[in-house]
């Protein structure tokens, strides 16, 4: 079996465009997904962040512009799921459910799930109210009432940023005192706009078509009582999904995957783009940028070892 | 005279993005262009590269659905040229032709220029055969014959990229020896559709529509020769339009701003996105997502610093 240049894993955006500029590199390669074309922009109901798309395009359409990119250019989606990445003798064995592919070169680009409250009406509400991201969402509720639940870094972080515009932020806490680093959290309780509720968890998500608020309960004693809001934030962690790979690159404690700024591993000859790696800034753009990034890289390393032999 | 939280210099496509952000985060900021909103955009005449745009989108479109972004969100651009920020008190004094502005911060997106050859047709054929970027216009050129000119890195480094796709690549060097890499040189020469002139230059671009091809001829012995072709790419080099700010960031020996991963500058208050940055990958997304990148990392710096007061 002939060895492929390169196996791409996962086609949300920064696989995608990881695959075009492979592809406009001349690279022979396959890009896997088992899911569809797009990964997290199903949960996307407007998007105003990614430059070049017209204000408010919903996230299954940049999806859709996505899918086309790829028929456009001759690029077929392997629609299997990667079981696992091995290396043996420099070489990569990728395992699917359907088959045994090898490369010598691979990109992880298998993104990240944002850790869920597990409530009803909350995957419903989620782009209705409902976000896991104030850099994404936060602009859609200036002027608005909103709520963060968490009390980790990004939670405070994700309430500090939304208090620049929003009317009023409440962060909601299960526990008495606050997880994030001590000056993040001086910086949250010197603003005016925003309101700590330690020792709550949330019972309820009220809403039909859009998010109308919470019902919160104080921890080991009930007394629950209902929060208007307009928006709420849900900021209890997301992890990776890097399970497949974990024997082949280097990982923070949480499972996210370092690279250097050119998107490399601690694998000479493998990267990592999006939600999967450890990055200052998670957002569509950034995420495309890197699937860039990363497979041009690819092409220099697999292109000048292939000439200097 | 009151400190804006930040002050943008320059439109094209980081800048642009960079302004998005800022907005998003709720600071207070200007964004200075002296000429069209978009940059180098209007040299681009068929987009393939960047994810989200129909392929073959017109850069005149993307710099058109920029603007159309920035008024959606209600950011003005001012349309004066900046001749000089300066940094005192540790604040930023910006000047431009029609006034003096203040900012804690500063974000440089102030673009380069690629050298031309200065020849008759070079201008009114780019993007129409002739380009300076084969990582962005090469994958036209799938199975064609092209030429590139130049003998540095850049040059080679791009006659290699198009050596995988085109039919054949000619570099044209006006000296008898490259100045790339040897190990650059040499993957090259061992190219088969690869064909180096020595010692020539271009004299005459062909082509009215379309480029044709072109008259070079020896150095210091004239004998002009055709070279019909279906491409040409520049790679002589090209500058950052860095003057504005020598004194204020640290630049590498030929004038790109350095930054970190995080796009800040040798100066702590500076950050740098873009083309005016040295970079890997010279990309429009990949200077989008600078652009993002470079206004949350003001947001997180000014807003931090305003609230530890």
């Amino acid at each position: 079996m002939k060895s492929l240049d390169l196996i791409i894993v996962g086609a949300g955006i920064a696989g995608v465009n990881a695959a075009v500029y492979a592809k406009r590199s001349g690279l022979t390669f396959k890009i896997f997904e088992s899911k569809a074309i797009g990964g997290q922009l199903f949960y996307m109901e407007r998007i105003d962040n990614y430059l070049g798309l017209k204000l408010g395009t919903k996230g299954r359409e940049l999806a859709r512009s996505l899918a086309d990119s790829l028929s456009g250019l001759n690029i077929p989606i392997e629609s299997e799921q990667v079981k696992e990445v091995k290396q043996q003798e420099g070489v990569f064995q990728v395992l699917t459910n359907k088959g045994q592919y090898r490369s010598k070169a691979v990109i992880l680009a298998t993104g990240s799930s944002f850790r869920k409250l597990g409530l009803t009406n909350e995957v419903k509400l989620t782009g209705k109210g409902v976000s896991y991201c104030a850099v994404c969402d936060g602009f859609f509720f200036k002027g608005k009432n909103v709520a963060v639940v968490g009390g980790g870094n990004t939670a405070v972080e994700e309430a500090l940023y939304l208090s620049s515009f929003a009317k009023t932020v409440t962060l909601i806490h299960r526990r008495s005192k606050l997880r994030a680093l001590e000056y993040l959290s001086k910086n949250l309780t010197k603003k005016d706009n925003v309101n700590i509720i330690y020792n709550h968890t949330i019972k309820e998500i009220l809403g039909q078509q859009q998010l109308k608020g919470l019902i919160i309960e104080e921890v080991d004693k009930g007394n629950p009582r209902e929060l208007p809001l307009d928006g709420l934030f849900v900021a209890i962690g997301s992890s990776p999904n890097t399970e497949i790979c974990r024997q082949l690159v280097s990982t923070d404690e949480k499972g996210f995957i370092t690279t250097d700024s050119k998107m490399k591993t601690s694998n000479d000859l493998v990267w990592a783009c999006g939600d999967c790696r450890r990055r200052p800034l998670r957002q569509l753009i950034t995420a495309a940028s890197e699937g860039a990034i990363a497979s041009i890289e690819v092409y220099k390393k697999v292109r000048q070892s292939y000439l200097s032999v």
